[in-house]
């Protein structure tokens, strides 16, 4: 089974699965989003759409009301195509931790979700973590999806990595790999089980060989479609590696086993 | 005529020849390297390869002896493959402007190298590049090939341009088109005439879409190889753009309009 474990929701849901038919993923994992660049019809609106992306990635904006409307979306694509989409929740930064294992409740688990992203932080934030490694502790351990690539920096991903190592049960998916920091992001994840690479956003073919190579059996095929190109995305790994039972791994048995699905 | 805009030598050779063939790569523009994490037989040896990568790349390394000896190298390979490959001549920063056009005279224009590059840069230091833009207006306006990935940021790329504006007959490749900053890069590119957009290390299908939406007549089809794969980039390329004239245009025939080859 291939399974692309990271894309957003992409609209209208028809382009997302003739995207999917074309590069031959069985299953994907769907995260909400607030922005949709896919549905502008010019490149000022375009751009629009990226600036905001921006501010959300580097984690200056995420409006509530906002969140909510994209997770209503998703749930509604997941309901439509149950045999195509998974879903990951949402979960804001910064409440309590009482409060973040009742968003988890109300929010994530009655959904269906089996995990937690795209946690998106402002660089030296990341001890905001804590309260939703503590929460999903209490709902059986649901992965944690957190971006790593830029504006984050070698001490934010080194930040995260120790909240990983008080919460040993709970996965931590270290979306795009680091970012320019990926030698270091490998090297770390090698030593800690509880984490897992994505292979989204790489600007060279250079980090996907590595952490294919250094760390087979946690790391995923991952396209963050609609801003990586699934076909291209799934293309790259099976540039790198010929090994049929490495491709199989990477392509979906990784996170078909991290998930259960 | 289609033209990989930015390559570094890969050894053996015939390596880079396979790739060149398999990507249907006419004619590339190859750079000097001093580094070949290509050659490296495992891990150990190929981390501490880019681990020396890193260091050039943020300017923080670049020892003259190793720079004379990797054109050496360069100059081998295009001689012996005078159908496939041009050189552009590497550069020290920090030379006096009549050391730089020594230089130039002597390192560059006598291999008969057409343009000057990969520069790279500390963050802070564009200044330094005012040197390099007044002595290559000796020699014809030989253009610069300048990394603007990280760990540069967006005012770095802005005094870069400000160099520009003040040398309008220097061609300007803004290498790896700004990378995080690209949204304002591409917009400040189609403000200047002699700044030209490069596709290598795109982290995303975006900015390879809108940049070439944007400014197809000065937008570059470059793989960075071995740091990217030529078959992927050309594909990338072909994937967000169906109309043939702006496809050749991206391939090869701005380049080889600029270099005029």
């Amino acid at each position: 089974m291939i399974v692309d474990s990271h894309q957003h929701v992409i609209l209208p849901t028809k382009n997302q699965l003739t995207q999917m038919d074309e590069a031959g993923i069985d299953r994907t994992i769907l995260f909400a989003t607030t922005v949709h660049p896919e549905m502008t019809n010019d490149v000022e609106a375009f751009k629009k759409e990226m600036r905001i992306l921006n501010k959300i990635i580097s984690g200056k904006r995420n409006a509530l009301d906002a969140r909510i409307k994209s997770v209503n979306e998703q749930v509604r694509v997941i309901e439509e195509n149950p045999g195509k989409f998974i879903g990951f929740g949402t979960v804001p930064i910064g409440l309590s931790q009482e409060e973040t294992s009742m968003w988890i409740k109300e929010r994530v688990v009655a959904y269906n979700f089996i995990g937690l992203g795209e946690i998106t932080l402002i660089p030296g934030q990341a001890s905001k973590l804590k309260s939703i490694f503590a929460a999903t502790s209490e709902f059986g351990n649901l992965p944690l999806w957190i971006h790593t690539f830029a504006p984050l920096t070698l001490d934010d991903i080194k930040a995260i990595v120790d909240l990983a190592k008080q919460f040993i049960n709970v996965p931590v998916i270290l979306g795009h790999l680091g970012g320019i920091n990926y030698l270091e992001t490998i090297e770390i994840a090698k030593e800690n089980k509880n984490l897992y690479l994505d292979l989204s956003a790489m600007f060279s073919i250079i980090p996907v060989s590595l952490a294919i190579k250094e760390l087979p059996e946690r790391t995923l095929f991952s396209s963050d479609a609609p801003y990586g190109d699934p076909f291209l995305v799934r293309k790259s790994i099976e540039r790198v590696t010929n090994d049929n039972h490495v491709r199989e791994q990477i392509l979906g048995g990784n996170i078909a086993q991290l998930l259960s699905i």
